[in-house]
């Protein structure tokens, strides 16, 4: 009996996911070195198969940073219009990134965005598509920082530099994770400790500091 | 009248810093891939006349990172002793690194070290001075951080962890200064915030934490 269409539709899919999901591994191993070749290894398919679905490696790697990196503007939408105070959103926002550097899949995935960064491996569409994410975040954590300035939360100060210092830590914090995953889920959890960054003065200190 | 070997030393020293000087810049400019034959180019001296005081690029290298990078054991050893509380002594060791990536000098010198890290082209003497100067002032710095807790001027917690989240993020502030040292330098003066992540919370925050 022959295979209906939707059953021919759906062995498509599955197969388009094995690639994508062997590429994933191919690439985090092998960085932008990976060939499709390797890819086709890995899923256990020809190569010709695997040219079945991606017209090249490239075309494989955008699909995968487009999985990786989702359109997350609802996300921060949701979060600017959250309950709480402004100074809890914006823990809830750090939070948020510093655990994330501290699990294993959200690691790889930017392991991988970290490969193509290095390797001017970027293809442009991708580019924007990460550029436009990360200026999302540094809008969202401003707005956050302006609403916490007003309720006494955060310090107060040019809420671009605050912006610019906390988005230079978590740079930081995300270059360790990608060196040395081990240590860094040791001493993860404490994202206490960052958000310290925008934390007010202490009266006592405040006093000795104008004196 | 024939020089004197007095003025022949001088002669060959102030020769010997010229080539350093033009080295600096050159692979300030051009990274690893900088050639003697560039370096005297700059220097404007014959490729001949550079080989008589440097056997190859690498020991140019090398010698700029000595320089660059000084024993600085000593200064470690004298900030710790210094006068003031142990909060006071780690401001002035924090604004010391921070204000460092806002100068040009320093600036250029690390991303001399940073171009030869990428590179994999350091060489092996020079990577253990880094790793053995770096040791030194994370060493300084969880001193003081013990220390600070005992006085209350920095936050209780495991000094381990405040020593490499603060490293971490003193690792971003010097990637972005080497990215961007314009923007950078717009942002630099504000130690006090780097130095919030050591800061203990405010009474009220500690009693909303409570409950």
């Amino acid at each position: 009996m022959p295979r209906t269409p939707e059953a021919n539709q759906r062995i498509r899919e599955a197969q388009r996911a094995k690639i994508l999901e062997s590429a994933r591994s191919v690439f985090a191993r092998k960085g932008m070195e990976a060939t499709i070749t390797d890819i086709a290894a890995e899923a256990q398919i020809s190569l010709g198969l695997a040219y079945r679905y991606f017209a090249d490696k490239e075309a494989i790697f955008s699909e995968l940073v487009k999985q990786t990196v989702p359109d997350d503007s609802a996300g921060f939408q949701k979060l600017v219009e959250m309950p709480g105070t402004p100074g809890e959103r914006l823990a809830t926002l750090i939070s948020s990134i510093v655990g994330a550097r501290g699990q294993r899949e959200p690691l790889e995935a930017h392991q991988l965005l970290h490969h193509a960064l290095n390797a001017n491996a970027m293809p442009e569409e991708i580019r924007e598509l990460l550029g436009k994410r990360y200026q999302m975040l540094l809008a969202t954590m401003r707005q956050l920082i302006v609403e916490g300035q007003a309720t006494g939360e955060v310090a107060p100060g040019d809420p671009d530099q605050l912006v610019a210092v906390m988005s230079a830590c978590l740079d930081g914090l995300t270059r360790w994770a990608l060196r040395d995953p081990e240590q860094f889920r040791t001493y993860v959890p404490d994202a206490q400790i960052v958000l310290r960054l925008f934390q007010p003065l202490t009266d006592e200190k405040k006093a000795s500091e104008q004196s």
